[in-house]
C-alpha cells in the first residue's frame, strides 16, 4: 500500500511510520519538515499535498493542536485553536481525501483519551476529541466506494511524560511504539467506524 | 430557583419549562419569541441576556443548529454552522453565565442521540453533540463555587416525527415531556458532568 501519514514527524507519527514502513510505502507529511509539507489548517495547502503525492491507499493522521489553559479563563478564540487544527485540519483531510484515496481505503484520525477522563486545563482537549470521535463513527456510514475511517484514541505518551506528566498524575501511559500498533490495526484491517482507544 | 430557558419557545423548551414552571420561577430566552431575547452566536448578545436577567439559580439551553447534508457534500463552512451555533453557543453562554449563577447553581446543555448512534446526513450534529458531552464531562471538574454542569442527550422527539421521521427510521422517538424530566434531574439534583441520556 501507497500511505501518508499527515505527522508523521511527530511523536507518535514516527512511530506509526516506523510500524508501516516495514511492509508498506510511506510518504511522510509534516507541517515544517517530512517528504511533503502540509498546513493542515488551510485547505489550500491539503490539496497541495494531495496533488503532490499523488492516489494513495491509507491516509493517517497523527496532528492537531489544541489549547490547554484552566476552564474560567477560556474563550471563543481559545476554543478555536483546537476546533480549527484538530478537529477540522482532520476532518478537512478526509473531506478533501475523498477522490485521492484508492477505492476500499481508510483514514486514521487520532483523538484522545480526555474525551472520556478529562483533566484540569483540558476542556478544549476533551471538547475536540468527542467531537472526532463521533464524526468518525458518522462518517464511517456515509463514505464512498468502500472507504474506512477509524480513529486512535491514545492515553497519554510514555514519551510525553517528562514535558506533560503533571497534568497526568495517575494515568497509565501508553509507549508510541504500542499506540502505533493501533494504526496498524486501522489501516491493515477491515474494521470502519471504530475508535481504537489505547488506555 | 430562578432559571433562565434559553430557546424555551422550542419544542423541548415548552415542555422543560412547564415542568420546571411547577416549582420555579422561570425566565424564557429565545430569538424572535419569550421574555427575553438572544443570539447564541453572539456573545455580547449573551452578555445582554444576563444583564437584563441577573442573577439567577440555573441555566437550560435548548437551543442549537445543525446542518444537515450528505457527508460528501460537507465543507469547513457547513460544520462551521454548528460548530458557531450548538457547539460554541451553548459552552458561550456557560463561560459568559459565570458570574451570573449563584454559587452551587447549575447549567444544563442539550446534545443529542447522533453522538453514538449516527445517521445519513447527520456527520455535523454528530461532531456537535460528542464536542458537548465531552465539554460537559470536563468542564464539570474545573467549575468554580460549587457550580454544577450537565447535558441532556434526547433521541429524536415525537413531536418532530413528522418533520423528520423520514431520517430517523427505527428510532424509538421520546415525547418532549419525558425529555423535560432529564432537565428537571439535572436542574434539581445534584449531579455534575453527567450525560443524562433519554434514548
Amino acid at each position: 500500500m501507497k500511505i501518508i501519514v499527515v505527522g508523521g514527524t511527530g511523536t507518535i507519527g514516527k512511530a506509526v511510520v516506523a510500524e508501516l514502513a516495514k511492509r508498506h510505502t510511506v510518504v511522510v507529511a509534516g507541517f515544517s519538515h517530512g517528504d511533503v509539507k502540509v498546513d493542515i489548517k488551510d485547505n489550500a495547502s491539503i490539496d497541495a499535498m494531495y496533488k503532490t503525492v499523488g492516489k494513495v491507499d491509507a491516509v493517517v493522521s497523527t496532528v492537531g493542536k489544541v489549547h490547554f489553559g484552566g476552564f474560567t479563563e477560556m474563550t471563543t478564540e481559545l476554543y478555536s485553536i483546537g476546533l480549527q487544527d484538530k478537529l477540522m485540519g482532520q476532518v478537512n483531510l478526509v473531506l478533501r481525501g475523498l477522490p485521492h484515496l484508492n477505492e476500499g481505503g481508510s483514514f486514521t484520525l487520532t483523538s484522545g483519551i480526555l474525551s472520556e477522563d478529562p483533566i484540569r486545563f483540558g476542556s478544549s482537549a476533551s471538547m475536540v476529541n468527542g467531537a472526532i470521535d463521533s464524526f468518525v463513527k458518522a462518517s464511517a456510514i456515509e463514505m464512498p466506494r468502500l472507504l474506512r475511517i477509524n480513529v486512535i484514541s491514545p492515553t497519554v505518551l510514555t514519551e510525553s511524560m517528562d514535558a506533560y506528566g503533571d497534568y497526568f498524575h495517575g494515568f497509565e501511559s501508553a509507549p508510541a511504539a504500542r499506540v502505533a500498533l493501533a494504526y496498524s490495526k486501522s489501516v491493515e484491517g477491515a474494521q470502519t467506524g471504530q475508535i481504537y482507544k489505547v488506555w
